[in-house]
């Protein structure tokens, strides 16, 4: 059986697109498959009334209060024990499911991850995850975009093994390719941060380091994992969301840019800690909640956090 | 008289596209600018001899000696003092040149920029600039994007005047709007960098400082200038540039989005310095080549550099 939360009060527009997502998971789910709804049971109750068949595969837990997008992370959490975020987070550690997914207050969720769930043992800083779509099919795995804006470089250089354990565990990819995101090929290039995690990079025995990599690279076949601090992959992402939600405005998106399209990747995995956490964007859709949903179902299955604790251990820093 | 220098054998198809931006400059130069052509003298006059039209606003200067693109810059600068580059610096040093512009070794340009002309006393440090194609017309201003991946945040303070002052001398924007690249608009997102660097910008008198702006924001009407440190600006405007060459690929290039070619702003400025200086791009064409120039001539002509020597007299660090 796997079990994935959902925040059904996370989000711009819930709890309307969170429960509507129920029908778009309907087809997708397997068998042993249920998602777990953390929110207020009288109005998840009153909904799963209407809509009967979706009782197959889920289940309630009531979590009536909300952690506003404003609210200050830290403070919410411990204010609001009855908040579907903190519920969820509960339900995670203690084992009860197997995933959660929210697309609420991304701080509030970084709370759970680190505090409740904590890191691996091991892990200096978990990094936050996106894939990037190829030219060639396939995704680039970008990290980290935006967890960890000042990362020294030691933690860039076990993202190197965080990235490249996601990109064979989630993505399949065989001996995954990592590069270092810098501003020329060359070892000399970059600024003192990367210069450095290049030196460690280049003896990683636990990864394949190819070298600095450039932007372009995200797109093309030259690498499967692209690492950098926190601020950098932000900027990154952004720029590129900026440039595609420009071209959707114009009608430039064809069948490659139309994959730039967040609802169908659904959230960002937070990697490096004790459970599986997908944050998803406030904006969300049903579309983009389904496939949050989905991605968190997906990272339970990968058993990515043995594997990233079976490495560590293995090559402890 | 405004006598631009255009390094002849700088680029990867020098000497030919760049003689060959000749006729492409012609229509566009007044009766009182000039090109001098720093190159092999021999081969300039033959070419001049078959194209006797462009002679009535060329002159030409002997340095015959390349600068290489993989020669190691200061190496090269000392050991080549007949290169187009080196020659074309001494005249930019005495005056006899208003501005150089090249699209040969940009190491070696630096190494003239800072070496030979110098940094504006009171500037800390000069920065490299591209301008970014706003929707609604004109451009907002990109700096650094390179010269300085280490910048810290007295850099990236005074980096807003001299943005500022490039806006409104080179581009006609009254009061330039001055943001900070960071993660998210809130005064405490970013890293510790731009976190404070915000605490100076915020006090800033001479210059217009809107606080945080994102990836979007280059593209909008939020901000005029975009401040950053040169390696979070080399990795933006490479991944805007390698998105701009996908679209180009699958013909998705509209109105907009054409803009972008690098051939129609020919090249960076290197600003903060004693003199104007432009950057190409190695693959420069003719057309590229023909717009760096004149991006050089507008320098000369917009007085840039007494304007940021003004200013930072006026509010000396």
């Amino acid at each position: 059986m796997v079990r994935i939360g959902l925040d059904v009060l996370g989000g711009d527009f819930a709890p309307e697109v969170t429960m509507g997502s129920l029908a778009l998971l309907a087809p997708e789910l397997r068998e042993n498959e249920k998602i777990v709804l953390f929110g207020d049971r009288e109005k998840i109750e009153a909904y799963l009334l209407q809509n009967p068949q979706f009782t197959l595969f889920t289940e309630v837990v009531h979590a009536p209060e909300v952690i506003g997008m404003g609210e200050k992370p830290i403070k919410a959490f411990q204010a609001k024990p009855n908040s579907s975020i903190v519920k969820g987070f509960k339900y995670l550690k203690k084992a009860k499911i197997d995933a959660i997914a929210s697309a609420g207050n991304s701080g509030a969720m970084m709370v759970g991850a680190v505090h409740v769930i904590n890191t691996i043992p091991g892990v200096i800083r978990p990094a936050s995850v996106v894939m990037i779509p190829k030219i060639s099919g396939g995704f680039s795995v970008l990290l980290d975009v935006g967890t960890n804006p000042d990362a020294k470089h030691d933690v860039l250089f076990q993202y190197g093994l965080l990235g490249s354990i996601f990109a064979s565990s989630v993505l399949n990819i065989e001996n995954p390719k990592v590069g270092l995101l810098s501003i020329g090929e060359e070892e000399k290039k970059g600024n003192l941060l990367v210069q450095s995690t290049f030196q460690l990079m280049k003896e990683a025995s636990n990864y394949n380091f190819i070298g600095n990599v450039e932007g372009r690279d995200l797109f093309n076949d030259k690498t499967d994992v692209v690492v950098c601090d926190g601020f950098t992959g932000n900027i990154v992402i952004k720029q590129i969301q900026a440039m595609y939600r420009i071209m959707e405005k114009r009608g430039l998106l064809d069948d490659y840019f139309s994959r730039f399209n967040y609802e169908l990747q659904g959230g960002s995995p937070i990697i490096g800690i004790n459970g599986n956490v997908v944050l998803g964007h406030g904006i969300s859709s049903a579309l983009a909640i389904k496939n949050m949903v989905l991605l968190a179902r997906n990272l339970a299955l990968s058993k990515l956090n043995q594997k990233i604790n079976d490495a560590v251990q293995d090559f402890p820093l």
